[in-house]
């Protein structure tokens, strides 16, 4: 198909950030584009040629929106996945697939997906309730600590919790759930794998992440990974089969512990652009963004590999702020070497949302990395 | 004055490919953007904020518009410049200032400014009518070969002629024009001086330009150009003398030729982001576009050095075909390494008619070099 200069369009399930900046990136090939999403304040509002109002996990919202296109992504994984399966039996094409996103949706169904695939994955326990698992420590069934996970809508750490005693679970959504053991890690990796529909495969390097320890949401990614090679090899040769066990089309983002002995394990996967791929927007030959678009449109996948080294800095609502969102010392940053603010565009700040991310790249990564560490010290996410 | 969680906004004059490129760059700034055009079909309309139809040569369209905003800035030059003036009077920050498009809009003005301000330049004649041309050719005050140029309106390629005998002059506009000394030179270059209110000064390496024969357009950028560093170095000290001369605030985009004896002329100026570089989007750690508005928001430059080498092709319509356009080979060379086609989504071809550009970037310049012309013999844009 001429998706150049035809009447194709592409639909897109979600209208946020991570849709927005694979907006940008249709401008490059001149893609007709259309975007569901449930409100009118979304960010892709301005960036589409076409915004559709209506509920993402409504089956008619999404079966009328995706009868209008000729291919179907997602920057969300949260969709009414009945309806992306009858839009495949009609002929759309639905990048990820139903079948993918059934296994990932439900935290539960992804860590059987592991087992069933031989991917290499921390040992779990599934509960229908919360209370089950009460009922588990009380029969010596499950031993502290482990990590609760509820088996949905969970994002960014929420739906995440690390128990240590029974207190701990106080609080916590009564439903459906799944006990972790937590592992002892050395590092946080991941790697996104792109396919298209024809089976061309590349890799991203491994990135490397650290995670704020109170908040659970990344701080840096660092790009390449400092791991051996050996590692690397290993992380990239587990991502590429995940990808390939769910016959994946388009990005998936495979996120992996490097466990104490040196094993990969993998956590969890996001079938599309991914927080962990940014810093490819400046470090790498071909975005994350670009790269999902060349995939679900079956076009030559571009290259990979880095530029030049990347980090990236998520900027969240710093604690003790909730309202007008303002970036204190944001010139500051912009004076530092190859940084580059990405913001949002949230009205509103509250303790660590989401409000943007910085791109720091230099030909060292370590000097990348340093910069990034002033970067981090100098910007604050406040309120008026 | 905090762009990114305030009510600014900033205006731009021009809904073109080149508004485009500058407003998905405020994207990452979050900027609330207005945009003035006088097509409802222009490729701004779906990437700004707010956009209003109007005749950008009308005196109360433009005043009207720039009322609005904060900053005003254009991505053409050919706007009502009595209109900016009253602006300027009234605080709104208008980059480039109208005293600079008044010296630049005008080609013998322009070459006048250069004169005065001792920036080395062609020799020229200035003439009020054509036929004032061939009474001074007459009169033995002219002589062939010269380049005659239109003193308005003419832009890539359109009213620029090399004049080899009497009858070349047929069919050319009537009116004012001058006519400059042939130069045989050994390389087109061109640097790009960005400079924000508060003085700031950075440019961008020298590039290399090779034009098309017939069409007099440019079908390769190289970043940076193949020649000496003293060269380099008097080419970036005259495009920083004119950026000066101008006082000017944003992108200054210096054309210059490279003479058989290795002096430095200033062809021409333009006063934004500008086709000779586009391949910094790719090649660059700040693209112009991001530099353009960091200098005139007064906010800390980029760096300006290369990541990797960057050539940059023009796609034009190819000669014989006009109509729907189709992107023949499109799909050939996104197979190519580190190729970034940019398809500007004019829905109609005409022969050399700028429909796009393509870069390519790779660690060796000469690897992206012999890339680069691989796309061009392979790329085909004609009509369905």
């Amino acid at each position: 198909m001429n998706y150049f200069s035809s009447n194709f369009k592409l639909g897109i399930l979600g209208g946020g950030q991570l849709g927005k900046m694979l907006l940008y990136n249709t401008r490059k090939f001149d893609i007709h584009t259309s975007v569901l999403e449930a409100s009118n304040e979304a960010p892709c509002k301005i960036a589409c040629d076409e915004f559709h109002l209506g509920d993402l996990l409504d089956y008619d919202a999404v079966y009328n929106f995706g009868k209008q296109v000729d291919v179907l992504t997602i920057e969300i994984e949260n969709v009414n996945i009945d309806a992306l399966e009858t839009l495949e039996k009609e002929g759309v094409k639905v990048y990820p697939a139903s079948k993918t996103l059934r296994s990932i949706q439900n935290k539960a169904k992804q860590k059987l997906f592991y087992r069933d695939n031989e991917i290499p994955t921390s040992d779990f326990s599934r509960f229908a309730y919360l209370s089950e698992i009460e009922d588990a420590i009380e029969n010596g069934g499950l031993e502290f600590p482990f990590v609760w996970k509820a088996a949905q809508f969970g994002y960014d750490g929420n739906g995440v919790k690390v128990v240590r005693k029974l207190s701990d679970l106080e609080g916590l959504p009564a439903g459906e759930c799944i006990a972790e053991d937590l592992i002892p890690f050395k590092n946080e990796l991941a790697v996104i794998v792109a396919r298209n529909p024809s089976g061309e495969t590349k890799t991203y390097p491994v990135v490397e992440m650290e995670f704020h320890p109170e908040a659970n949401q990344v701080e840096y990614v660092i790009c390449p990974a400092r791991i051996s090679n050996e590692i690397a090899t290993k992380a990239e040769a587990v991502a590429l089969k995940t990808s390939k066990a769910f016959n994946h089309v388009g990005l998936l983002a495979v996120e992996m512990f490097q466990t104490k002995d040196d094993e990969i394990l993998v956590n969890e996967v996001a079938p599309r652009p991914h927080n962990s791929g940014h810093q490819t927007i400046e470090a790498s030959y071909t975005s994350q963004f670009e790269q999902h678009i060349r995939a679900i449109l079956d076009l030559p996948l571009g290259r990979t590999d880095n530029k030049v080294g990347g980090v990236m800095v998520n900027l969240v609502g710093a604690e003790g702020y909730t309202g007008n969102v303002v970036y204190e010392n944001i010139e500051t940053i912009m004076k530092m070497d190859g940084v580059t603010p990405h913001i949002y565009g949230k009205k509103q700040t509250r303790p660590f949302r989401k409000m943007g991310h910085v791109t720091i790249v230099n030909e060292d990564l370590n000097e990348a990395r340093r910069i990034a560490e002033e970067v981090k010290k100098s910007i604050k996410v406040i309120s008026e």
